[in-house]
């Protein structure tokens, strides 16, 4: 995802996931992080996302929500959650998960 | 920055700053963001930051602030005013800045 996010004007929130990767099996990683943006598509009140990792393996990945209640549906998914408990067990070495509410925003394109 | 950010209990503020680097005079962007990260350390309200980029050029940096308060004045900050210009002339093809109130927060560590 290497396109800037569209989003509406605020208010709606985003879910800042900030993460470091334990750099093993990075095919599956792949995979796995590859079909949770394609379920979170799918889910009501997602609004976009934008993630980017370096090569030390530290990722930041902020998603975009309508309000709370759709981040909160998203969380308790079937197979996000399952996704979760592989990211504990094996994905992630740590990570933080902060979900803020945009008040403004503004941008800038050559 | 790929240590975590270490924060109070929210709320608090975020500035999420996603960018598409230009890709030219990499010595010289790195040297004009350390010096902005050691003056962003010197503002009052200034809580911590998180940084990353992916070898396409495309980085996401969330700072964290005590309130919009000292998210303005680090804006209006002289030396962080030229490198916002210089930013939209040279370093940056596009960008986007979202200012955000974190209202929860959770984190894993193994």
């Amino acid at each position: 995802m290497s396109e800037f996010a569209k989003l509406p004007k605020p208010p709606y929130y985003a879910v800042i996931f900030a993460n470091q990767r334990s750099l093993e099996n990075e095919a599956g990683y792949q995979q796995m992080a590859a079909r949770m943006e394609e379920l979170a598509e799918q889910q009501p009140g997602f609004l976009g996302a934008d993630s980017t990792r370096g090569a030390d393996g530290f990722g930041i990945t902020v998603s975009y929500w309508a309000d709370e209640a759709s981040i909160k549906a998203w969380k308790q998914q079937g197979e996000h959650l399952q996704a979760q408990q592989s990211g504990k067990e094996k994905w992630y070495k740590n990570f933080y998960v902060r979900v803020a509410k945009v008040e403004r925003a503004y941008e800038f394109e050559k």
